[in-house]
């Protein structure tokens, strides 16, 4: 029977406890709260005691085809209360990069109604004809079935005129290469980086999604910690990795997709490994 | 006014003549014969008298999209008399190739009506189940105005699934990443690797067209004929290159895409340059 806190504040995590220290939790969603559709058992109460705690607690997702609005209704059926300010998804986290780096920009979008939807929420100028656009920005371009979307159909070849005569800038929201699927792998983002970088023989200027920095910067900055009060949580390589390039203490969950010895095998040690986001109250030392 | 041999036979090209000793010549197409489907002037004279003067002639593309008999049709337009045995195309090689090496194969296609054909024509087993297939073939998968074509819409996933769960082999017709059209650039057979590359972190087995050595080979074998008594005509880097490999005569012409002077600045150095096919027999020395 696992052992929670009697009691957790933010000053009262059990004297000893080594992630009493983090003022903020960063929580990674697919594998550490839920998969897929289905929720881990204890991820809403464990979020609930954290915030009772006095900790801040946000959510980043890699996720390129969904805006907050989508991820608010998720969330409410995982029965985990979130609003906009605690999401940061690679859609959002994307438009607000470009929108910082060049406000009211006319992109060329490849990618997904949510995402086309964050970018015009940040008010860049979501654009049809390649030769106009300044930047491209590339999410996934599949529908859950792995079928390209109807309404993406012309786009690699759009992004390409963009970015081949246009000189537009070049942005892709994650790096993910493929996700499991009930008949097979899907494509990722990685699908369509892939085709444009080939063709080019270029890289996208910016990735945002982790393990870039990018988004865990946005996430910071939301919670207004510095990196050291902080843990991420999440339950693959890439959530360690932008961990450790911000100075952030890591957190490894056995619930996703990812082993904890395949995670060992590519060199990278978690500062605290559990099995799952639960655990993290369980605390058996002190 | 261009000058021509009065009379051009076997053993009667003009003493001194550096082609001379050529018996056989293997001529790209699109740059070389034609642009499109405007014929290179000069271009059905040249191959004609080199015929007469009983030269054997082939023709490679590295066209992923049409079968032999889509190019006879289009050589006839051209005004160039062409039968099956003189065409080498990539839907063509590639199709050999893998017959070759496993007859009555398996195969996963991503790719044009062209190119099945000429698949199914080898003996091969086209499969519309991922999992079932031996091999994955892939050329372009989009339509001449860049959108992708409607029955290749979930074949980048069939395709990434037959590599990743099926343990396909991967092959490609060619390399080429991007064409020119009327709206601007479109993608290549180079976007269907690039995404399939960049997912699985993995070159494909064999591609078949140039530069690659494959489908001169299969021409050389056709012409009956050693490397070195043998010119290739090209208008690309990419024709000089495979005819390097092979120890071919290389002979560009200025007709086509690419420059002589960025040809140079690529560290290539063909052994003749003309303006246009019909300048090979055009000869001022001896």
């Amino acid at each position: 029977m696992r052992k929670l806190f009697p009691d957790v504040t933010a000053d009262q995590f059990p004297p000893g406890h080594p992630l009493r220290r983090c003022q903020g939790f960063i929580f990674d969603v697919d594998g550490v709260l839920c998969r897929g559709e289905e929720v881990i058992p204890g991820a809403p109460e464990a979020i609930a005691r954290l915030r009772q705690g006095g900790k801040k607690v946000i959510f980043i997702s890699n996720n390129s085809t969904k805006s907050r609005a989508d991820y608010i209704a998720k969330f409410e059926r995982l029965g985990i209360p979130a609003t906009e300010d605690d999401l940061v998804l690679s859609t959002y986290a994307t438009a607000r990069y470009v929108a910082g780096e060049s406000p009211g920009a006319r992109v060329y979008l490849v990618g997904a109604p949510g995402l086309a939807a964050e970018l015009v929420g940040a008010g860049l100028e979501l654009v049809d004809d390649p030769f106009q656009a300044e930047y491209v920005v590339v999410g996934s371009a599949f529908d859950g079935s792995g079928r390209i979307r109807e309404d993406n159909a012309h786009r690699i070849t759009g992004a390409l005129r963009a970015l081949y005569h246009a000189g537009a800038k070049f942005i892709a929201t994650n790096p993910d290469r493929i996700f499991p699927a009930k008949d097979g792998v899907i494509p990722g983002t990685g699908a369509v980086i892939g085709a444009l970088s080939y063709m080019l023989d270029r890289e996208p200027d910016a990735i945002i999604g982790k393990p870039s920095r990018y988004i865990v910067e946005i996430a910071l900055s939301r919670l207004g910690l510095s990196p050291g009060d902080c843990a991420i949580v999440g339950d693959m390589d890439t959530d360690m990795l932008a961990g450790a390039r911000l100075g952030m203490v890591r957190v490894f969950v056995r619930s996703g997709a990812m082993t904890e010895e395949k995670l060992r095998s590519l060199g990278i040690e978690p500062d605290f490994a559990f099995d799952s986001v639960l655990d993290i109250l369980a605390w058996e030392g002190g």
